[in-house]
């Protein structure tokens, strides 16, 4: 059977007249894009651009709404209610959708960013008020979630398409979380060593964990950075070696 | 013939702690209401209980984008480029939807706010910026302006729908613009001549302006102030006025 | 002996053109206040004003420095490195002197807000961040922290000056602690009940607990609320009621 | 007698994830910096760091205070009362004071930012609102104004020391005024050419225009931008092309 795969990359998180992020050149080697909608990064005009962007390279379009801390970048945990959390992403669905109708297009995956998708991953309350605000916004979108994440699960709870994630550029801990940043080795940056795992994942079903031993592991989708130094060479590297190795990047589809 | 208008009033324009206007006393006098998108007022939590306020209210769901200063109220002009402009309405009537699509409802019109209102009503680049962007996104929606403004105009020659807004407690000057908040007396108070001047604005197609003379002015929609003292009060009195003079309040539609 | 208590109030927390608090009518009833810096309430504007209202009342003149979260007034946890929270102090007491020195006033006194405040009552590193960025602004400063909190122990091995806090119409449980507002009942609006509290904090060292038992409690300063609805009554009464019961009432003081 | 001239870099404009400008390597070569408040650029963390590196390289520490306009970078005019713009400086002011006095260090000079800047340059009610500012906050400050701009008449009639600055890498109108930037060939790329001008500015007190003749130009500061791809090298070119016509760099001073 023909193994495939989606990469895709986080993008649009530029603001006001600071840019964040090589958008234009890990483009070729990505499916799906996930734009952030202004609360932790992006804003009108760089959504703006950004979809018209997308919509050239012909990749998914989908949306990554984050805290409302442009500061801290969205890797900050704010304690909200659940009423609080669906509303903060519904407000980030129907703005980036805003530049999206104007070209024809439409959101077709959510990925939340950063601290909300870490607490997502854990807690079920959380991930239930991410999953009922994609619901409500429209249900043909996939919920993409870390592999064997609450987000997943309440995603599908929800009714939804989800997409498995996982991170060629993170380490995993044992448990199937991620290790935190603030851990040294936690990023690797070497773009062998990230193909290598991506052919592994898809292949193989298994990632070596932090600690070095062999996790199982099914994703849908893999993360392709696009803001470390060298986020291009990875990319480019990461979709050459799967190629190379007979795996399919092809975008994310609902039902697979 | 019988004549109607529509009234209409600025809603969901508090912000997390901060309560603005007395929203749900004045809905039963008005026939649309424009809400708030989280820009000069409002935010997530804010626009989903008001559209759920206005929804049960059975009233016209408008959106009241503004410029992106929340501490000046959207009142104090930006100068921005006509880009920036579309890019801002696009973002905040996406915002908006993102709550009315829950509710299986759609933006109806759009009324920009203070002073993007403002420049709008005299600029003829900026109100194509805004026609562009409402257009853009719906284009069944209906662009509500001043009389007599570049806004109607441009509206009109972008194919939409135009409602032409006639103020009942700000004076008028002799060119037919509002006059400024700071004069004294820009701001009538009292219900029962507003009532009255409701009644011969849409009887008669007149106004008395600040300098004492009749203006000629069509009107498709009157706006009702819901964050002074006397809104309530005066939203009632105006209401009445208009069915004893045999005038029928009815939500603005598109062609008429 | 005499007995003497300082009574504060947090206010200057209006924002742009919404108002919180009733400040000018609960001033005559307190002694110390503490001033919004801008990051939860309080805008430049705000804080100008209030600071030349509470210097003619002859009070002393705090800074009430939060997290930057307008929409959750501060009351929302955000995960902040303790460098993170110094330097949001340090820019917060910055920023209120910058008008104080302008009236020839100091900071005499600096209580946190909202979630800083809570999480500086039991959290060490925390409260250190805070107590460091108080003394490295001005170490004649009086921090304010919660009775037998975390922030009063760090204060102290900062060399500062502390002042001991009690609430009036918040609950305490067991252990010292706030009896959080979600919960049903945490908030008393009773003013005469709060007044009785009042004269046993500061008469008998005690305070009656949520389980309804005898709590020791040492103050220095209690707080006065100015944005609820029984706001001024219960000022008015809580002064009136210490007075009667010859307690003075007077400004906290360096060293007592 | 010597020629002496102060060299000046806005710095300090990152924001939480986003870097702007290369501070470090502009740092040796210039004998003051301009910081960012946090209102166009800049952020508690930011301020703290940079106010260490600029206090290291022994440079004047000044402030750079602008519209809170983070995402136009405070380029963007907005329209603000007199005593609006007052306030707006004094907090600035007074939050990058909060860093300095941990340091030991006061605020040597007050440059405004980016629109403020240029309207305060053309507009003497908005030069007074920020002269006053810069005198209630500390007198003994010295404000960084255009040659022949409203902001050094303004200055002075405070009572206030004053540096008239020129520019080495922005264009002049014929009416001393500086060419926007939208339009073509506004801004110089070629650090030869910019050293050029800056020994002919220093050792003739002349410019030549936009439109190609000589106008008589007084300075005591020139700024360097930090921010643009050739900051660095320009820098370094300017500053050794002054030593070599034995123009001495030192750090603009009161009364001259």
């Amino acid at each position: 059977m023909v193994k495939k795969i989606d990469l895709n990359c986080d993008m649009g998180e530029s603001f006001g007249p600071y840019t964040m992020g090589r958008d234009q050149e890990v483009l070729p080697y990505v499916t799906s894009v996930n734009l952030a909608c202004g609360f932790h990064g992006g804003d009108p005009m760089v959504m703006a651009k950004t979809v018209k962007l997308a919509k050239k390279a012909k990749v998914n379009i989908g949306a990554h709404p984050g805290y409302h801390d442009l500061q801290g970048f969205g890797r900050r945990k704010i304690t909200m209610a659940p009423d609080e959390v669906t509303a903060l992403i519904l407000y980030q669905l129907g703005a980036l959708d805003g530049f999206l109708r104007r070209e024809g297009e439409r959101i077709t995956h959510v990925k939340p960013h950063g601290a909300l998708y870490n607490q997502a991953a854990v807690d079920a309350k959380l991930a239930w008020a991410v999953a009922r605000a994609v619901r409500d916004f429209d249900d043909r979108a996939i919920l993409v979630g870390l592999f064997g994440s609450a987000l997943i699960k309440e995603g599908k709870r929800a009714g939804l398409d989800v997409a498995r994630e996982a991170f060629l550029d993170r380490h995993y801990q044992k448990d199937g979380t991620l290790v935190p940043r603030s851990q040294p080795g936690a990023v690797l940056e070497d773009p062998e060593q990230a193909a290598a795992r991506a052919v592994k994942m898809v292949g193989e079903g298994k990632v070596v964990s932090y600690e070095g031993q062999d996790l199982p592991l099914s994703c849908d989708t893999i993360c392709i950075h696009g803001d470390t130094p060298q986020a291009v060479q990875m990319a480019k590297r990461v979709f050459q070696t799967l190629l190379k190795n007979d795996i399919r990047v092809r975008p994310m589809r609902a039902n697979g």
